[in-house]
């Protein structure tokens, strides 16, 4: 039985790549200072960040055949500039170095759309130029470059999971689709940009599985998470919309849009269907409608 | 006065870095983890990669207004393979992440020739492709990315200093220049390559110098640390020969030359000249004859 260590395991993606893997057959190892509530899981305790000693004790200690290397700062608004981009650089490349030490063979990371020109409005894995204009898109890059310099020296085989878009049960309710669904859900209006710009939308129980599929495979290199499926941030937004049963609440357009954001960013997600044989269970509706329904069994929010 | 830290203070290169910044008025900073032989330098014996809270705690104390980072594992052949680069990386963002907390303005850093995609003859700093064939150009370059993003974000000024190829006095011994002025001045014959490789060759003194003057300038971006007048190999170890005053003693070609070492690799030096405003004190002549002087002055080694 293949072990492996999955890093940032209690987080949004995370959480929901332990299930996948345990049915895949992995025995998982789960590095994450909250608890996790899976039972065929061991969880360990350690900050990645602050304590590379430790870190380095578990690796020898684990010798895990295969890393999901999830775990980022990812504080909501404040993670594209934070200061803590430069710190997860250097985590990530500590733990990559101990896994190679311990004999580690397969390694999986989490990159992200942030990392490509988007002035391209296709995101390719090979050919669209990589200029990220973010700290946050910058750091994941240079993560890849020196991970995959170093995969390629030692052996190692390693890809590189590009996230792009996604929503799902359990979001930071900053965020869009949980502060729409809790506002409709609540009978108050919400109040949103016109929605123009296209992106890829994928729910992340689809996210997650994706990166457990990859990690299973044998693919290396770039491989962009996401649907394939291009739609506009309006026909995400009126989805919620419809789930909610309260679509005449929606106040499309009420909000000024926020300059620098590109009008279209698509991925190109041939090599996770083709390559990997991913393919997604939900599509944006039925995703939508299985997101609010959770929040719809959540305490209501107080709205202002 | 302006208060500066110089890492690897001790190094190579760091050494000959100190008189010309104390020259220009700097308060200097030495952070080293052996002696620095500067009365007048503070030295600070911190270890970059394995204790970064005492990196912050000094940057804090300190609050330097510049910051000359040249430390990185440099032990002659590893540090091309070497899996410490990795440690580099983080160690090095680490430290400007510190800097910047403690209220610094101005860094340079030490990049590399090795970051370039070598297949092409002309390293420029704007437009050469960046596609480093190695771990440590990789992890250099990576570096760069995240410091030039993160320098733009803060309102750093960042300058990048690429190194092409050095010597002087006290270069380890197991590379070329000690190792056949040490031969020839032993009286015993030096085997070398053919040498038709063409490179850009420049004094440690003056790579030092360029680095002050680097640091003292408002020049930003990636300069290339050279001298703009490429030289064959084998001129280089004629040097050396004449310097010896041994030249009959030369084997040139009697080595196989070593695989995958591209043709020509030519340094753009007009930034450091026009931008910088540097001029080297030696050419090729003049700085191996001071570099063999200096070696005749060294015991004599064992040659085997």
């Amino acid at each position: 039985m293949s072990r492996v260590l999955v890093t940032g395991a209690t987080g949004f993606i995370g959480n929901r790549t332990l299930e996948p893997l345990l049915a895949a057959g992995y025995e998982v190892h789960a590095l994450a200072r909250r608890e996790v509530r899976v039972p065929e899981v061991s969880a360990h305790p350690v900050d990645l960040v602050r304590d590379p000693a430790a870190t380095r004790s578990l690796l020898e200690e684990l010798a895990p055949d295969a890393l999901l290397h999830l775990a980022w700062y990812a504080e909501p608004g404040r993670f594209w500039t934070a200061p803590e981009n430069l710190s997860w650089v250097g985590a990530s490349l500590g733990l990559l170095r101990a896994f190679a030490q311990a004999g580690g063979r397969r390694v999986v990371m989490a990159g992200t759309c942030a990392e490509y020109d988007w002035s391209h409005e296709l995101a390719r894995e090979h050919d669209t130029p990589l200029t990220p204009s973010t700290l946050y898109g910058a750091a994941k890059n240079a993560t890849r470059l020196v991970s995959e310099s170093f995969a390629a020296q030692e052996g190692l085989s390693l890809a590189w999971g590009r996230v792009f878009f996604l929503y799902g049960p359990g979001e930071h309710e900053a965020r869009l689709v949980p502060s729409v669904a809790r506002s409709l859900l609540a009978g108050q209006p919400a109040r949103t940009t016109a929605g123009t710009q296209v992106r890829d939308f994928m729910h992340v129980a689809d996210v997650a599985r994706a990166f457990a599929e990859l990690l299973d495979s044998d693919v290396t290199g770039a491989v962009n998470i996401a649907s394939g499926n291009p739609r506009a941030l309006r026909e995400l937004i009126e989805a919620v919309g419809r789930a909610s049963g309260r679509l005449e609440l929606l106040e499309l357009g009420a909000l000024a849009e926020r300059p620098g954001e590109p009008d279209r960013l698509i991925a190109d997600a041939r090599r996770l269907r083709d390559e990997v044989g991913f393919v997604p269970s939900m599509d944006l509706e039925q995703g939508v409608a299985e997101t609010v329904r959770w929040w719809s069994e959540q305490p209501l929010p107080p709205v202002g």
